[in-house]
């Protein structure tokens, strides 16, 4: 048994890990494009804060420790084509060792890229001119470079979702000035403006310049007389011109698969321009399977979607993993769980939120709620903000969003309602449910449960709803 | 509809709330013993602690607050007898208002009594002599008035379990001097003896001296050459003979149903003397429903027992305020989801444990493990040691343990597999999960799925095991 992964982020290595674990006599290499398997691209922010002094801490697991398990790693080395007659993988000039790889099994994990929006000079600035996407180690050391080698005292970033979040902290909390540029009208548009306001006042309150509902149009070099290198132009909510000096860009505009070889060797795709794969993740060639970043993902409630996130990639690598080798294993589907720390804030998010539900053919309601994370007798209790919606008529709890402190164990209090929402339960229903109390660390009914009776009161008091 | 409720704590005011919610024309009354109704008993240490600087701030809502739902409180009034035949319920003198009262349902909420174990000299020793049991706030006010009166330097605590542990912390992080005495082997036997061994070295870090295995035989006034007004005596795990002075000695033994009233009426008693209810809370008494500490508790894996906590109470009570209206909800089931703080470190179950889970007819498996809390190179991640119980056979996820840092978000982490339980998944099922992960608060696979994946892994490699 001859497995060939390609890519060595989350979803190659762990369906190689897998492979291995499940039968030691398979040969299983992993081909990656740079020489850093493995490594934590979500941890890239905090590398770049000073958080983690050294970048290779950033691996999950070391190259030895990779190697230890049996997995061949060809480093610096670019898959070209793939020929699914032949279950042939060619590699590009520049690597070492032979030049193509016959594979029983292929598993794509080619990952995501980031987008490069419609900005004007983009495609003419980059790190030189300290104008950067952050995405691959790559991108990080170009990143770290332009850190250490100019005088950054302004820098803007193009963007306020998950990553652009962490770099504005990452960097305000080196004494840079920041701003945070953003064309929906709230940062963290993955969860409603309410709660996104929450976020945005906790920016604020670190220092960092927030700018909502505005477009960046062009990045440019300043007239001579500037003090900073850069500029950036762009329309206000009210349609103004607006200008944002800058000695750094940073553009976070998310990412889109990187599916260009599976394309070439007749791959399906899909929702922008993902891979096509069944809930067993596989691919429309034989014994081609794909997993992670490059993929459609099945959505436990709302079918397909593209959802790129680190967690789902590790599960989908290693069921790759298992079914390269035979298995048939299903992945369960993705809900979406989704959390991120700004400053001391913590925002949550599982499952749908109302126009989400109403696209997957529900009929939702979403009621909105506060709570205190533990008894607030006790010292340092934080307000927790919900957002719970649940459809009408069945009562399906169908989605949660939390924001509250960093203290406030908001992580894993979100993933109870992921809990709960994959086993289909109703919002009523986790009223049911035997939570932990103490009273330094919850409540008696925990904050996820008066959530929902928030939720259930107000639906029980609507006129034409079925009890 | 006239609405009894016997008990002013978490139960009876559960009832009393739930139903004026449910039927603004209910008449509802609390009879309770003391003055203060909806007390956080829970929340006692924390008060004798110093963390909660007035004890009026322990009250889940002021006599004010609960008035204005509409409901009556009779407070410092004894409930003397029921009579199931009349639906009257006599009032002991002393009260004001009327010497019965007359009920279409009644809840009775009478909670639960401090253990006194057969320790000699219990008898006759007590709060004059800084002797003292901990349950109710009458007894909170006695233990503060030692503590203010008195110079304390040497506590003795009787009992390691979470009262135990929770004043042991208390009195230590005044400065006394604090022994705590345990029967069984280990502190917090409600947990697997090699987790206990943690929440035992942390007591020992912050100056607890511990003494496990150890019966204490009899507390007396010492010699009256000793510093100290109080000597216990014991007898240690090889037979020998101990002795521990102290200014103040602390008996936490655990509660036993206080279901005298109800036993009287003719009540059908239980384990432990606990009231015997069906699922929707009625106990055999026409109109008599009974919730919380006082009742046996219909656990989801094992059948009945009797399993006081807090959270419980006020899902038993929600659900006997509703029905004493008319209503079928069930109780749901407890999972003796349970967690407790002890310095800087937090242990949590949920589930069964491996003896009860062979008790309750399993033939369960149990393995240990460890993981990070979070991604190990961003700053402050803390191991978390956890023990998995599944039925070897059906893979069923039975129970499990958690001991770690008090920053790991081990409480709502707990909540994760007693959703799992709840909705009886397997362990395997677990690794589905889709649980939220950003590097500062978690892992791609959580903690949670790590251990079940090790434990599925220890399964799948055991001789005779189904796959």
């Amino acid at each position: 048994m001859r497995l060939v992964a390609i890519g060595g982020s989350d979803a190659g290595i762990q369906a190689a890990l897998r492979a291995r674990e499940l039968d030691p006599s398979a040969e299983v290499t992993v081909v990656l494009a740079d020489a850093y398997p493995n490594y934590s691209i979500c941890g890239i922010p905090y590398y770049v804060s000073g958080d983690v002094p050294d970048w290779h801490n950033l691996a999950h697991r070391t190259i030895a420790e990779l190697e230890a398990t049996g997995m061949t790693l060809r480093l610096d080395t670019m898959a070209r084509q793939i020929d699914p007659d032949s279950h042939r993988v060619s590699l590009g000039a520049g690597g070492y060792g032979q030049a193509s790889l016959e594979y029983d099994a292929l598993v794509l994990a080619t990952g995501a890229l980031p987008v490069t929006p419609p900005i004007a000079g983009l495609d003419q600035l980059g790190p030189p001119e300290g104008v950067h996407l952050l995405y691959s180690m790559g991108d990080t050391f170009a990143l770290t470079r332009t850190l250490e080698r100019r005088d950054i005292r302004r820098a803007v970033i193009v963007g306020a979702g998950y990553v652009g979040l962490e770099m504005a902290e990452a960097r305000a909390a080196r004494g840079v000035t920041v701003t945070q540029v953003e064309q929906p009208p709230e940062v963290l548009p993955t969860i409603d403006p309410e709660l996104g306001a929450l976020v945005h006042a906790e920016l604020q309150r670190h220092g960092v310049e927030v700018s909502c509902g505005t477009r960046v149009d062009a990045i440019q070099r300043p007239e001579p007389k500037s003090a900073h290198r850069l500029e950036v132009s762009a329309t206000g909510p009210d349609g103004d011109p607006v200008r944002f000096p800058a000695d750094l860009v940073l553009v976070s505009d998310g990412v889109h698969p990187d599916s260009r070889i599976a394309a070439d060797a007749g791959a399906e795709l899909g929702t922008r321009v993902a891979i096509v794969v069944d809930r067993q993740m596989h691919t429309n060639l034989p014994d081609v399977l794909a997993p992670g970043d490059c993929v459609i993902t099945h959505h436990r409630l709302s079918g397909i979607s593209y959802l790129p996130l680190g967690a789902t990639a590790h599960k989908q690598g290693r069921i790759a993993g298992e079914n390269a080798l035979g298995g048939s294993r299903e992945f369960a589907g993705s809900l979406g769980t989704q959390v991120v720390k700004v400053f001391d804030l913590v925002a949550a998010r599982t499952g749908l939120r109302d126009s989400e539900a109403v696209a997957a053919g529900s009929d939702p309601i979403t009621v909105s709620s506060e709570a205190d994370d533990h008894k607030a007798y006790y010292p340092d209790s934080h307000t927790i903000a919900m957002r719970y919606t649940g459809d009408r008529r069945t009562g399906q709890l169908l989605g949660v969003q939390l924001v509250g402190h960093l203290r406030s164990e908001i992580a894993k209090r979100i993933d109870i309602p992921a809990t709960a929402i994959f086993n289909r339960m109703t919002v009523d229903a986790l009223s049911d449910l035997d939570l932990s109390y103490t009273p330094p660390l919850g409540s008696p009914w925990d904050v996820v449960q008066t959530g929902a009776q928030t939720w259930q009161r107000q639906v029980d008091a609507m006129p034409f709803t079925a009890a």
